[in-house]
């Protein structure tokens, strides 16, 4: 747990919120300032920044946790279909520095989604790029 | 697996890919149309269309994963900062239907991101909706 972390707070209590899950390892509330209805936010209820950083045993639990809390979420709201996001740094608008996991739901033409610019992959370097990232898989 | 599923068809191998993780329940390759460098997609090695229907041993193995494919698609691009992103039927944009998480690279104002229209939680609604939510877990 992290002194001054907002999160850290909301777990512990310090900080009420709409709580709709939790169990050892894993922590989920409704979002303050929503997207959409039901929009949740799902955390590990240990002090993390980043999911790259995030210890084994919390990323599996949140894995299992994930899909039953949004089939709840879904359930609960009668929304259909959803995005799960999770923003790692500024640059990728993380605005709260403990990790967490959004569960947007989502409606036809909401006006919400990721600006999607897609490219071509290029064969060469993708194939340099693929060798990099396994090399670094193995360090 | 299923017949005419592409993403079955390449955790087969039927069709090629930069493969850069496997193991006996995750597999991870470049996206071909990648919105940045290092663009990189995550599925699990059984077919199943949203993450809500992904069973537990599948989601805890990419819960797992996930953390150490992103660490190494961020050491070998050089990124720093990335959005895990994961589109749940087709008014989220889902495109494939093979359930899959982007693993996406983010640099300062590359304009991609989610498209972020923070609304205000009505206390009263947020109660009523909390309540909905729990019960639908515990059915």
């Amino acid at each position: 747990m992290s002194e001054n972390c907002i999160f850290c707070k909301i777990i512990s209590g310090d900080i009420p919120s709409f709580k709709v899950f939790e169990n050892d390892k894993v922590f989920a509330f409704l979002d303050i300032n929503p997207l959409s209805k039901g929009h949740t936010v799902v955390i590990p209820k240990t002090h993390c920044e980043r999911l790259e950083d995030l210890p084994e045993e919390y990323s599996s639990a949140i894995g299992s946790a994930l899909p039953k809390i949004a089939k709840a979420v879904i359930t609960g709201t009668g929304a259909l279909d959803w995005n799960l996001l999770q923003n790692n740094g500024k640059s990728a608008g993380q605005e709260v520095p403990h990790l967490h996991f959004h569960i947007i739901p989502r409606e036809k033409s909401d006006g919400l989604g990721y600006r999607w610019k897609p490219t071509k992959l290029d064969m060469e370097k993708g194939k340099t790029l693929c060798e990099e990232i396994k090399q670094s898989l193995e360090n």
